[in-house]
């Protein structure tokens, strides 16, 4: 449309027109993540404050454990996989919604048998996140219900 | 999670702690719409200037034939309708992402024998949709793509 409204077809996870890139640049504390940006950093895109991804986590796969001022919206819309906020795990299948507040600590991980893919939308403006530290990771160490979940 | 992340799970496209509300309070442009804000509006949402709704239009309804200066990301997530894009037509099915541009007239319509279910992301700050004019509706009875698709 020459206002520039449009519909990207869908296809296996795959839109028209998204490339599908690596999660993060660099780094060793994620595993299996691609990223695919559906609106708000391509052309005529610049009038939307929320940028739209989806993220999908191959089976074994998890994303970084880290925290952020800014929040996230995330909607799953693929595979199942568990979410851990803060102290707790909890296990996500599709069209689940999940809040990370500002400055939660977070992890997405996908089941050892399916992937997990979800969109998560977050404002243009945004800080970068910060991994765990080592107080987070004894804290989690300590905590039986996320000791084994969690991957740093 | 005391900082206020959560999980919120789906059961049938309904979300814990969510209403399934009307589209609108009022009007007569639009039919067999409902809205559930999954996030942005709640206690402790504050942070968030994405608002994240899921609306589902009733397999022969549509939503209002409007414009406004806000974009819109709408994702779909269940069954099968159109979208009117100033004077073009596009079906639309799980997974497509549409995005309204500013002014871009609009309207959602399930087909007659499926629901439409889809995600439509906001700013929190942002105008009230005007309906479409007489103007618009001369044009695209005009035109014969969309002449017998929208609804007033």
């Amino acid at each position: 449309v020459t206002n520039g409204s449009k519909v990207m077809r869908n296809a296996g996870f795959g839109w028209e027109g998204v490339e599908r890139e690596a999660y993060k640049p660099e780094g060793s504390n994620f595993s299996a993540v691609t990223r695919q940006v559906l609106l708000g950093e391509g052309e005529g895109e610049g009038d939307l404050n929320a940028i739209t991804r989806y993220y999908e986590i191959a089976p074994g796969g998890y994303s970084s454990l880290e925290r952020h001022q800014h929040p996230h919206t995330v909607v799953v819309l693929r595979g199942a996989g568990r979410v851990i906020l803060e102290d707790t795990v909890s296990e996500i299948r599709p069209y689940d919604c999940v809040y990370v507040a500002p400055n939660c600590l977070h992890q997405f991980l996908a089941l050892e048998s399916e992937p997990l893919g979800f969109l998560c939308i977050v404002d243009r403006e945004r800080d970068t996140g910060n991994p765990a530290g080592d107080e987070d990771v004894a804290r989690l160490r300590a905590n039986p219900e996320v000791a084994g979940v969690f991957r740093r």
